[in-house]
């Protein structure tokens, strides 16, 4: 079968790789229909994650038809159409017991990471019945492929973290594909105002678009903006979707009294806590991996007509073509690329 | 009548100064009768709180009895014995509403330091209605003064924003008064550990008289005996009751997945926060100036018998040897002290 | 002034009456400029409120300007426009201090009950800084009147007590102002499914228009029809908004294993609770009278367009002929009257 | 094997019955060496349990030894000491991965129900992996029996429906071995008053030396005594613990605005439910069948010393007198029976 597979630092091919087989009775194989490339695959390919060995095929999000399942696996049948979790989770452990499921421990986020993952015309998934989830009938596929990661990551590190709710005033720091799916979740719960932060004027105008009710040019004063638009007061919650340390910084800076910092970004270094001004704030900062527990309530809203995923995808390739789509997504700022969808067959 | 005055820093004394007077409709005066000293006093002796300034009357905590009170104080009559808050609260402004008592727009933490405090024979005292609490006939109001503030601040902002619950393991940073009451009151909950982390062997042995399940000695390897301590997992709840960086980022390391750090210190300078290590390790870190929202509760507890605030009262004496008492409690790591009571008639 | 009188059981005039005087110091007097008839007057009306005594002023709901403050009102100012909220709360007595206004000790339902109300040309409003709302400038004021009591009272008691979440399935019992107050309001937490119940097929296709994803015909088998809406499971979230025990005892027929009951009804009679079906259903039942603590939050959203409360509005008339206002409402199945305004000056 | 089966209302026998076999990939066997009778094996023998048909073994609760395991089973190994939990969960369906494990679509109470059940020298357990909890070394083997099912239960639908919390006061009605479960693990939380309310003299003694602060003989005024004892409040939260209307009822009179009444009790018939009375009074009702949810966190408790279940073992047979340990059970009024062991070995 065709894969993209990570050869190290900078370098990833599309090879031809043998079908995966079962491998544990809990396990299942899914032909994959569509996947699509995460900002966390660009810093793989950086060399910025350990975890993941040279050979490995890339990819953690997908939907896709099970092909085959282990003899423990019940409640999914050949044939299903499912949505892949960026989460392999067993449901037993401690941990998964507590709905922290990022930290099975024998799961967590292994696909395209200790384990192959769905870039390719087949995967196998561990802890299938945990980490699999039937599609129902008459729902757009497509648009389900944005549920395998990003909008449980911005709903869950940002939005349920943030304790978003009725009235209340939200920033979110960085417009990419995460800012913006916190962007799209947070108004489950109708806040007043939800003010999008970025230095890109085009992602900026899609926020726009998405349902902000300000956008803040990250190259002027942010803090002054913010402070302007707020009543002085900051805001309940600041969410930072980047990963660097300006921007939980920023953070620091945005957020009122009693307010929440939500960390979603994947940071490579400290950042500066400037508890000589927060130490007598009553906020909480709070950071995450997504645990794909609100998977269950996103497919619910998706299909009550409450979210509309696809918003989010801006370009289709074929997998024969997942070099281009790998070239198209890392130069997001000239092609103006939110989430591109790789179709397999 | 005769006060503690601060003269500017390193300066203080006790002075003859003028009664005070009822000021607003919803003052009352309250004669002074055991009063203490906070290590905020000390800081303020530092020169490290510039909101207080010379020629006041150092002092935030206390016990009493109502002197006069103004026309629009109901449920307080002349001859009440009461407790005075650290936190003054009106009760009605948008975030007395909230709970959040310490961000009163119109009160907070004001006594002895922004208006004259209690280490005085008589205070006058603000939205007298909701910052003070009359003193059930029968409790021993000498351990009540331990309610004022460190008792309400070991508990909000150590276990209450902790999330100490049964079963659970919680590591307090410091042995000090703050760090004692988080001991005591975490204990509300059955956590199953709570370990005290301190350099001073004297305050480790208070510790374990306290109820502290194991000591930890600072100037050791503290991460490394205190994953001992937790099947290398770490502790659902670190409270941090110190206030300086190394402090902090201790409890960065000491923090299991999933779990809190609870800031009660008072720091002047920020820390590092590590969020390469902690970005994916779903904790929240917490920060709160006391709001005193737990009186009532701790009054119930008290009153109750399960909780026993006399503990920490190492030292007493009269207002007239008021220099002494302070010189007693600065010297706490030779003299002992814990808290160290004022009497005041 | 002009007021209307409630005279005993069946009766009531638009009668001449003296204008209000502060009483005391947290007192206001507030020149109503449009106010309402709630569901309660009727029952008033009725004599089923024996605490409401002949020759009161009736009303509890309406928007005004400040005429008079008493000497320790503060915050408030002659001139201000407000929002008079139909609890009255000191926000200083223990109950006030958790939250729960409605069991204010000095306070609570007592407007137009036990004092005199707002159906008048002047309004008396006691602990006024916390039972008033400054408006912001530019909000519709004729809306508001629909935030002092029924738009609190189907969001705290129905929605919040119902724990409405995105996904979730309601099923609302009564599509009167009540019900159609919760209906608006569960749309802030973007549930899958909204069923309404009712028999009258008016009030089922208004709350069609208000958003109602499906409505049952009460006239019909409304438990197989809820039953064929869920796959057989029943709702979350089941609102009884009407006060009687079959439609309370239709709640306990239709809420999912694990779901709430949330009561807003009022009851003048025991209901059968079947404790042999549902004991371990792992069910709440939540009762409430309502305590405004989420009209800042209301407000809020009002104020950033994601409520509009003027839909409830369905007719007006000036105070001079609130006698025909009352005929109106009272004939609500006959004249599709929702929420009847009245406009005072 | 031995095995105590019933034969229909009336009839019980120990019997000699087939050793179980693994008939699931999920399942284990495990050698019982500790069981015991619960309340609702009597309801069995009444015949009031239609799920249990004729020559099922009796019997939810035990410790005991892995004899063998299925093979998708991990994280067990035979000779692994584990307690039993009296529902079986299989981490993996949307209850169990919402904490409700006791509607667990393939699990649930099954045991000594809908299969065979403990009372006997070995069981076979589904969903082993999440249904049974290796015990730690050194821990009180007999002792945990009281953790497969009353203490979980008193515990969840008691304490943890109930919100008990410090300084709170708590009303039990019903001092038999689940209502002294629900006192044991309320002193988790350090509540300022435990009421326990039963008409055995008895039992209250008992309740007495189990922590109770007050005990309350519920063949006079219960409702005159409680009211006394709490400043005519009433109770923040009400347990009820015995599964007949009146008792529940009792509740409706005891709870104080803003409480919890949350009922334990296994109902046969319905209750009257006071809306009337209780509509605007903001309290919640709850009910569950326990989840075991809370097992990892009351191990920790136990291992940490902070709840001896001991306590609750009156009486021990061996499971050759099964017929005796039966006998002694039903006659609590006269045995003083709490907890009877059944040793099998």
């Amino acid at each position: 079968m065709k894969a993209v597979v990570y050869h190290g630092p900078g370098e990833k091919s599309l090879d031809e790789r043998p079908m995966p087989e079962l491998a544990g009775a809990t396990d299942a194989i899914v032909k994959v229909t569509r996947t699509t490339i995460c900002g966390t695959d660009l810093h793989i390919l950086k060399g910025d994650v350990p975890s993941c060995e040279p050979g490995r095929i890339l990819g953690h999000e997908g939907v896709g038809i099970v092909h085959s399942v282990g003899q423990a696996v019940s409640g999914l049948a050949v044939g299903d159409h499912v949505l892949i979790s960026c989460i392999s989770s067993c449901g037993q452990c401690e941990y998964c017991r507590r709905g922290m499921y990022s930290h099975c421990t024998t799961g967590g986020w292994i696909l395209g990471n200790r384990i192959d993952g769905t870039q390719a015309e087949y995967v196998r998934i561990p802890h299938a019945q945990t980490s699999l989830y039937r599609i129902p009938a008459g729902l757009d596929e497509e648009a389900l492929v944005m549920l395998s990661d990003i909008l449980p990551t911005g709903f869950e590190c940002g939005v349920l973290n943030g304790k978003v709710e009725p009235g209340s005033t939200v920033a979110i720091v960085g417009a990419g594909p995460i800012g913006l799916a916190s962007l799209l979740t947070a108004q489950f719960y109708s806040p007043a105002q939800i003010i999008m932060i970025d230095q890109d004027p085009n992602r900026l105008e899609i926020a726009q678009q998405f349902g902000a009710t300000a956008c803040v040019d990250a190259r002027g004063d942010a803090v002054a903006q913010v402070m302007k638009l707020t009543g002085s007061v900051g805001v309940d919650c600041a969410i930072e979707a980047v990963g660097v340390p300006a921007t939980f910084e920023l953070c620091e800076a945005l957020v009122a009294p009693g307010g929440v910092i939500a960390n979603i970004g994947v940071h490579g270094v400290k950042a500066d806590l400037h508890l000589e001004k927060l130490w007598d704030r009553n906020i909480a900062i709070t950071t995450r991996l997504v645990d794909t527990v609100s998977t269950p309530m996103l497919l619910k809203t998706v299909r009550a007509g409450r979210l509309d995923p696809r918003k989010l995808i801006t370009h289709r390739f074929a997998l024969s073509r997942a070099m281009d789509a790998y070239d198209t997504f890392s130069r997001a700022a000239d092609s103006h690329a939110l989430k591109v969808l790789i179709e397999v067959d």
